[in-house]
């Protein structure tokens, strides 16, 4: 049976590695060793109590490897999900709530994302401590400040600004 | 039921919040909040494959919250689990084989750290590029460099050297 037909919180119950969660948010089909990314992203370390589960490297049919992600009490917002799309472009995101799929949805990746990565150039006048927010284009394979126009393919995940 | 009589790989089904793991190491009775800075400890990501699940803030009877982190295919060195005690001291480390635990301990605080801390002290004369290795006394709440005395009571994970 294929993860693909998923139901209740989206996991076949045979393939679980993190239980069901009662109300919140379950983020799947992040591609495996994400995990850490997609919590650095929805700004959640433990450290306030949150009740979070995590699956790393799960084997999955649509990915060789998938990582799971479920926050419980604690539904994401179109920002949090944009920049989820940049570092996990094939998540779908479930809404929960008393222990069924209320909403589901993939992400999509925005046409520019404003306020969530910090420009790797130095010399560039977002990171130069002058009033302005980080800007990038969203492109098909990576991400283009608006300034100062240096592309970043790579380890997108390590712009974040936490 | 209480969480202290265990049984399998560490915790009663019925609050099982991440699934059994055939082979490998469950830290449990981690305090709340602290799973991303064991994971830090391991030199675990996920970004090699590792196949991990964790819980964090998982309602507990020992602790009034605590964390959870399996490793599957994995073994602790005596020097990770030395450090995992200055963060997380009631852990016990189950290592289980076959999906039943075959050794359990509590960790144990070391009379010192060795190259595992870096020292917040600018000035000490381990982080200013001489070939000196860092080193920590432990105490019973806190850690001291023993080249320039610095105590450090909190957040001892922000100086484990990643």
């Amino acid at each position: 049976m294929s993860d693909d037909h998923d139901h209740h919180d989206g996991n076949d119950d045979h393939e679980l590695r993190v239980s069901k969660i009662r109300d919140g948010t379950v983020i799947d089909h992040v591609h495996g060793g994400q995990a850490l990314n997609v919590l650095a992203i929805i700004g959640i370390d433990g450290s306030e109590g949150e009740e979070v589960s995590i699956g790393m490297n799960v084997p999955s049919d649509r990915l060789a490897r998938k990582d799971i992600v479920k926050v419980e009490g604690r539904e994401l917002s179109q920002d949090e999900v944009d920049v989820l799309s940049l570092i996990a472009p094939d998540a779908s995101i479930n809404i929960i709530r008393d222990y069924e799929v209320i909403e589901k949805h993939r992400v999509e990746r925005p046409e520019v994302v404003t306020g969530v990565l910090s420009c790797p150039n130095p010399g560039c006048i977002t990171t130069a401590g002058e009033p302005v927010i980080s800007t990038f284009e969203v492109l098909d394979d990576a991400v283009r400040c608006a300034y100062c126009e240096t592309i970043v393919r790579e380890d997108i995940a390590l712009l974040i600004d936490t």
